[in-house]
Formats: structure tokens, sequence, C-alpha cells
């Protein structure tokens, strides 16, 4: 989608360590966002895209001409026409169209606030996918239910490639990468760092020995608790903090663990989360005024042991 | 989908002529079957469609070794574990699962009386593309939504091959190869030819300069007034027969062309029909005290001009 970051950059490193042909695929897809949602301010930054793919073509340059790795080989950035013929595509959950719809998968968590994301996800993807016909598809874990859903559309479909998931890639206090980060803002910023720790400290319980599903949860809560004030169920520092959810989930297909029971350590399981940052509650600078709310999501993985 | 007859032998036919290698899909799908309808009474045949398929696969072995046509290279009928990994497919409208919607046109016609119908028919077909990965695919003339429909999943999902319709085989008297004729017996195929007949003298009437639409219906329905006694809005020879509807709809995406308005000529149009004939209405041998309702459809293309 463009605006990229050190994620995205991370996920074309892998796969130009792993194949001879990198096509890079840049579009900002409407049929993923819901009618008031936010395709219209999604930044666009082609010129700074273009430049950090130049810069890593050329840190690969040597490597790309020895054989001992792949090379950009072309940027795939189509115009919504070539996309979806029959314009415009329905941004309306029972709107008309031509659609991939993977579910219930793709009803739960960030499908729940989101109806229409996933079957945007699911139908351009296909589209990018017979386009490009490629070996390998790399997606990044940070949109971890995004993953598994393309996964089990490649099965599902039969889709002759390969899904490869690459690890988040975070700042260094933990806040995982995302072109929203942006919107965030300075003050902002400084709180956010909460939901990595949340995420984190209940991977080490696990880590650590603890199964039971509610007792993993409320470790990632705990460090919610400790970093926030929390009234009428929400967290306040520089700004209201909404949790939308800390889920519990299956691996394959992504079903909920819930409270009462236990992970299995020889399955695994993926704890995900989202929260909603409000804008500063006492502005004071001219860009503190005119803040979005920005919604993050993160996940760690509690590897089956 | 099995019970090959002539028709089915004609998309082969036509596809050896015009490839190397065929590959003959047989595969009763369950998720365009709805929950009441007919998937258990669907005519399973294995034994008599291989040797159909072996003899054509002799007739045309001198042109296949000698590089003039192409040659039978494989069948492929999977089991529903292999299309349908997670298994049970629903068969429920609402229901979960992975599948490929193509709406507003599959919801018409055809999909107003089988709402599931057309989705299970895209998401069976993505799957065999995927699969097969053929460079032509070949459907019959004869379920025109279906052809029309797959046209638009093609074109709109990029799926790399090309659709080819082969025109309907027909009967002496008419009457469209269905899988669905071998359950008519012998007083009910006699006054079946009418839907043939119905279509080929409003394709006349056009042919001849009508291209107001209403009319062009009306000579459809006329042949069915001269051949059938009408009562109660159904038709009655040996047994009632309900006419479902005689449709005019445009090429490409088959939208209704309304009885008020004109036939474009330079753009042309299909007239489609579908009907549904009782079982005889004085049953007097063992099959007609057994017989089942069943639904035939037809079309004929108004060529532009």
């Amino acid at each position: 989608m463009g605006a990229l970051h050190e994620g995205h950059l991370s996920l074309v490193r892998h796969a130009l360590a792993e194949n001879t042909d990198v096509f890079v695929s840049i579009y900002v897809n409407p049929t993923q966002f819901g009618v008031n949602e936010d395709l219209d301010k999604y930044p666009k930054t082609w010129e700074a895209d273009m430049a950090k793919l130049l810069e890593l073509k050329k840190e690969f340059r040597e490597k790309s001409e020895e054989g001992t790795a792949g090379e950009i080989a072309g940027i795939f950035a189509p115009t919504s026409k070539v996309m979806y013929p029959i314009l415009p595509p329905s941004s309306e959950i029972d709107g008309d169209g031509s659609f991939v719809t993977i579910t219930p998968m793709g009803k739960w968590l960030e499908g729940a606030s989101r109806p229409v994301f996933f079957r945007g996800v699911a139908t351009v993807c296909t589209k990018l996918f017979n386009i490009v016909q490629p070996d390998r598809v790399y997606f990044g874990q940070k949109d971890v239910q995004q993953s598994v859903l393309i996964k089990r559309m490649v099965k599902d479909f039969h889709i002759p490639t390969e899904v490869r998931v690459i690890p988040t890639t975070r700042e260094a206090d933990g806040l995982a990468m995302s072109s929203r980060n942006v919107f965030l803002g300075e003050t902002r910023r400084r709180d956010v760092g909460v939901l990595s720790r949340a995420l984190f400290a209940a991977q080490d319980a696990y880590n650590q020995g603890e199964v039971r599903a509610g007792q993993v949860r409320r470790k990632a809560f705990e460090v919610f608790d400790q970093a926030l004030d929390k009234r009428d169920g929400a967290y306040f520092g520089n700004q209201k903090i909404e949790v939308d959810y800390i889920a519990l989930t299956r691996f394959d297909d992504m079903t909920p663990i819930e409270d009462s029971a236990s992970i299995d350590p020889s399955e695994g399981a993926i704890l995900s989360a989202a929260m909603k940052v409000h804008p500063v509650t006492n502005p004071e600078t001219e860009e503190e005024r005119k803040q979005i709310p920005v919604r993050l999501i993160d996940n760690v993985i509690l590897e089956p042991r």
C-alpha cells in the first residue's frame, strides 16, 4: 500500500534472498476500506517509496550481479481501472462486484470492526497473484490475521504460490513499524510502546510455562494497568487509549481460545491486539490540534514447544 | 459434472482441435447445489463417461499422432477433499467458507431461483483453473449465464486463460442436450421441444427485423400458447409446464432489456429461458409414477448486425 518503511523493506530483503526476480507491488486498494474509513487519508509517498527501493536495489547490486541474491525486477503499481475493470468497486459489505471472501476468519478481530477489510484483501491479492504469477509471496507478520487468511486462501483455492510470513520490524521501544505511525506525533508516540510491551510480557509468561489462556491475556492487561490510568474501561496518558481486543487464537484458522481454556503447548497460539489512540487530551501545538485517532495493531507468536 | 452427452463431447472436440493437451474435468460440485436441491439425484455414470472419452480418444488417435489435433491427456476427477480442503463446504447462502462471488449477474435468472448456484460455479472454477492452469477453458453456450459469468470472472480477476464458449448441441427436435433430459421419460420428452421452438421463433422475428424487446419475447410465448393449453399461468400437455422466465438480456453483463425498450441491433442480445416440467398428470406406467419434476433451460443468441 506504499508509505514504505523498514518493515516493508524487510519483506523485499527476504524476497531478494530467496528468489531471482522480485516484484514490489504498491497499490492502495480501495475495496479494503469501508465507506467511512481513511482511504483518502492513507499516506501516499510515491517519490520517497521509489527512492527507498532504488537505494535497496543499489545495496543489493553486487550480490545480484554475482548471483547470490535476486534483484528488484519491477514495481507493480497498477491503476484501479486495471485492478477493478468495472469501476467503481463497492465499499459496502452487501455491494455488488467480483469478490473473494474467506469466512469465518475474515469476520473476527480486525474483520469485526472492519467488515469489508478482508474481502478487499483477499480479492486484490487474488488479482495480484494472477497477474504476477509469483513463486513466492511475502507478507508481514504484523498483519497476522491477513497472513493466516492468505495462507488459507492459497490452500483452499490451490493457488500455485508459497506464502512466506516475515517477522515484524520494530522501533527501538518495540513499536511495530506501520505506515500509520506517522500520524501519531511526538507526544502520543511516547505512550504507544505499551502495546508491544504488553504482548511481550504475556509471551514471557507463556515461555515460562503459563498456558492458562486467561492468565496469559491478564499479563498483557497488567502492563497497560501499570503504564496508564484506567477509567471507564479506557486507558489515559497524554491521550485516551481504547484497547479494542487482546485475543488468543489458534494458528491455522485463528479460532479464539477462551479464557477458561488452556493453550496446547504442542500447538502454540497467536496473541494479537488492537488499540485506538485518540488525539492528545490537552492539545498545545498546531500538530496536536490537528490529530486524528490512530488505530494500532500488533501480535506475538506463542511458539509450539 | 459427468453424465456425459454429445454436448460435452462437442466441448472436448473443440478443445482437441485448438490445443495439444486436453484435460477433461469430471466433478459433481456440491457447493453449487442448494440445501434442498438434487445433488444426490444428479446422475453419476463414471463407467459410461470413461467409455465415451476412450472412444473419442480413439477417434482422434490418427490426428493426434500426426499432430493435426491434440489428445486427451488426462481426466481430472478430484475428490471433494481435494477441492474443499476444509470439509464440508457450506450449501447455505450465508454459510462460511472460501468463496468467489460475482454479483449482480450471479443473482439474476438462474441465480434468482438457485441463490448459491453461481457462487459454487465461480468457486469451483477458480480452483480448477488454478490446479490445471489451462491456456483455454471450454464452456457450453447452453449454460449461457454461466459462460458470461466465467468470462467476467476471468476479466475481473485477471485469470491467465481464454474462455471459449461452444454452441449448444441439440436433439433432432431442437431440445438442448442436458444430463437432466434422462429424467424426462418418453411421454414428457414429446412435449418439451416447445422450449427451443419458442426461442427459435423469437430469434427468427429478430432476424427479420423485430427489435422491440416485448415483441420478441411475445413471439416465444406464442409458440407455447399454440402448442399447449394455458390455464392459471401454466401450460398443460401430458403434464404441467411452468415457464420460469423468458428473458432478454445484454451480452456482456446480462442486465435485462425491458419489454418497453428496444434491442440495439449493433449490440444484439441473449434470449434465455427456463421451464419446470412436472410429472405427467395421469401416470400409467411404472416410469411415469416415479417421475420427478425436471427443470430445463435453453437460450439463443440474437447476433449483432
